[in-house]
């Protein structure tokens, strides 16, 4: 058998210092994403399923069996406070492979949040305990115990690459990942991108346009856009 | 014309014990579903349109041409205080088939909500009337009122199979169904879980890992996962 | 080139009475649906993203680039207070074209709504801003400022057509337009549909049957449709 | 344990006989599903994977856990020659929980085709090998062993209830199921209307005109459609 | 009851040029889509359902309710030689509202292909008649012959506006319309895209780099976009 | 401005040996997929647009901004004979980015295949040139070429990471990624598996069961399946 047959659970992963992980949570993850390049996204299939919650905290990643949720109990145990637990599958799934007991198990250890590209279920639950989660559906489909997976190795969720120990951020808008090793230097691009807004939402909110405020107006006569008085009579 | 063509109204339907469609709804649809084998989930497409509303009813099914709300119309008249009216069509459609007009015509009957495959509209109406409904959609698209179908015949709603009289349990995690016979079975299946359940909510939260709670160390070592201490150098 | 290239920005457009965008409101967005002859209907795929809010405006349209959200701040110049932004974009996106800064500049300008057939961000901000917006996605997903689009010309959004200066209305139940030519009559016919529906609800909530409130009887029986006292030994 | 957990493999059905499926199979799914009077028919997301099949057999279902093929070798056994293999899982899944091998051990057998509410794979192979699927995916994702299921109990595919021994007819057009009970009413039906269909097409073909043929033109009076001269000025 | 609500058939509608039609078949749909701006291109929903056909004529359309194909009959009288007919449905429907039959009956009127924005069904015969078809889906879901509509009227298909007489260009990449005022424009500006695409064709086949050919490496360097000899060290 | 925000073309990539490559094409996708462990897949979004093609080849990777193909041409300069190129987009598209032109320049480059996560047009042409692609999309919906993007970064298209220079595996079934380094690993355990599997199929063609070839019914009767001669009285 060949190694890349291997299923495994890491038992150490790199962390981002605690006081990152707080300043891109402050940023939120429109911010974030922006100060990152426009990278490391998640697809909008994965939906915030509270409001007000934001959350920043080191990916402890999980790639586990369609409707099998086995290996998210052997992640419990890898989490450390402040962490956040990505559940991914091999294949497509909605089932609800998380709820409230795994949820309270997670709440022991000091995990501040969920990112599952699966279902979850007990939904109501979990906002009574104030355990925010993101996901893809919201279904009460049970799970088996029964097939191999991984703990902390590089899954993908929605679209986007997650290592272990990348910081995840997630609010209403949706969930960005960061890379370890640029966490640093993406809040501080963060930080000068809120100052920045800041200045600007106060502009635009006094009436100033952002055509004049961004410079627009030659680009858009550089690329023929033509204003005209009165209607064009064209078709839809 | 054969048989196969008939469209039926069927009065006189046989209902679960009113206790018992108490006794599941107390269980919620989570524990129902485990409690029945994980069978009956009704799939993800079909959710709740407000939050916090638990019921069990018995089922009162309807078959509808797309696009045309004449049988739901037909259908209250079939309706008893507790039941739950499940709408499906003969082919997908969102469109708006329910609003605050038969959900008035409804609640004056004692139907306690409503689970439609396809969309309802006057979603503010419905959330202020306090008359929940699990959907498809929310859609204000108007039907007709001009082709047959069926009240009380078996159905397919979102994957589930349903007959009239069957036992419909929603809340915010979705609905499943119990078939008649079997509902106090189930019911006592449910209970059983939720003592269960509180034991282990209770050790998870105390600290106790599912891992050694479900005894799955073993298991994890039977299917070859192998606990690692340093990150694999493997791409995602 | 053909003219066919053109990129244009409208500045003058026609727009409906406010009285008559204040009665079509007032009416909210199926009986309005159901005034125009079911005509004018977005799809379900545009929500509203928040609850409780009813507008009517006057449609400022934009026809933009996928990812691209230039022509979104060209157009912000040529509304109006009352107005309602409409923003499509050339093919499928479902970017966050749209977000707290741009809601500023259009607060500012007395704008009432934005229904945009792609994403929005900033989503909690929008929310605590006041600001209602029907989208097809909350995605966090940046724009660039690249491409030429136009303002203010016929659009197709969600399926239904739309040209600037119609009117457009968006509750709960999603989003309608009516053309402004016919902005008037669709009014009239909304109030006549209101005082008609009061006494609808009045009599479905003392327990008449819509059956015999529609005297649909008749046509059940011209249909085929028949009652059966026992229930039909068919599969589903 | 309720009996509702019970995981069954049944050895013993009923099929219908083989000169009606043979009927059914020359009438072809869209005749069939009208002469059963537009019932059973499978939702459009199941979708021929090769051209030119048409089959009609015996259902020898299967309910799998997602991922997981152990339970279709099960129900290998239970095939005879005529049958339909009909795969269905517990929860969505478009893995490909079959290829070329469980084709040859079902050739091997007489069966006649695969019906799938998930995926195959070895498609090349498949259709080299003349055996023909209808499927929700292509797609070569592999499955565990690991989870149990049933065999030959009622289930629902692509929005349709299957039972073990109702007859199955596949063709280019997609997948209808005719209850053992009823397939030889509707094998009756669908040839009278094979006969009355050649009529109509000839008449069609020579130019006469659906309107006419059907007798429609009071029926287009009676719901006030009206024969205008010149174009609606409209907008769309 | 306003006009809002009137339900029509449009006898009289003017057409493009049979010589401006045969150009743009013979441009394909992509050319014509690029010579129109970019404008007027159904969304890949709506796909070619053989291959190797190309069509070009003049749109008749029909309004219809979903899951009822009245209006389709009523249409077929509106139909000339040279025409295609685009069927649209007021609410998303994928039943197979089309089939051998009707298609007889449009060859017989000289009709050239078919556009719906729903489903179609005896696929297999209309191959083997040769008749076109671009739909949303095949299913075999009979419909209704009961709910009024409107033919040649303004519609929109797969998020296209159409007007009755625009004209229908399909092809293996799908379906582009356009306005019949525009038609002959589009025409010589296609002649023109095919030419000069014959020389790009040449020069690329032969090697040349389409950075050079376009002359990009000067946009990409002001864009930023940096060359580089080594792997970048980043995770996806 | 941070380095995150960097866009790069990287020039030098390692390749697999182009040996390697040719044992993976003749193993074909699901093989490989297995012998990989099941990990690399790509969803079934993406499907070959054509028949009987098998390609294995190295990853040129594309980052292109959504309706723009600038980066693509950029990649073209960076292809050697046997490589594939890959495309992503930062955000989902369906846009019709690749057609006859740019499949004239890889050609002539002596490029394999495409595979992109977005839309692909002119595809009759593509077919009649044998230039094979595999698409999320055919769409003639054309692109712009104004922002910039990366060639030969890391990528996530379909769900699977892909890196430059890691093989890439097309056919009927799909696309799977084998890392470069474990490229000849996964060939030697694919090679196993063919050999192992003729065995197999001969003996299932034969009338051998799955359930004696695999040992599989003392674990059916572990996991508590139970054989039974008559059908179960249970709904669906």
């Amino acid at each position: 058998m060949p190694s890349t047959h291997r299923h495994v659970v890491v038992r150490n992963i790199q962390r981002a210092p605690t006081d990152v992980m707080t300043r891109l949570a402050a940023a939120g993850v429109a911010t974030v994403h922006e100060a990152a390049g426009r990278t490391g996204l998640l697809g909008p299939t994965i939906q915030a399923r509270q409001t007000g919650h934001t959350i920043a905290g080191s990916a402890v990643t999980v790639a586990s069996h369609p409707g099998d949720n086995l290996m998210i109990h052997a992640a419990v145990e890898m989490c450390q406070p402040g962490d956040v637990l990505v559940v991914t599958t091999t294949s497509e799934s909605s089932d609800g492979m998380f709820g409230d007991l795994l949820a309270s198990s997670l709440m022991a250890r000091g995990v501040v949040g969920l990112v599952i590209d699966a279902g979850v279920r007990d939904i109501a639950d979990l906002r009574a305990m104030g355990f925010p989660v993101w996901s893809k559906a919201v279904h009460a489909q049970g799970t088996v115990k029964a097939s191999p997976g991984s703990v902390n190795v590089p899954v993908v969720a929605a679209g986007a690459a997650i290592r272990p120990g990348d910081v995840v951020v997630a609010d209403d808008d949706g969930v960005v990942v960061v890379s370890r090793e640029l966490a640093a230097t993406v809040a501080d691009a963060a930080e000068g991108r809120l100052a920045n807004e800041a200045n600007k939402r106060e502009a635009l909110a006094a009436g100033t346009l952002g055509v004049d405020l961004y410079d627009l107006r030659p680009l858009l006569a550089d690329l023929g856009v033509v204003y005209v008085d009165d209607p064009v009579e064209d078709k839809p």
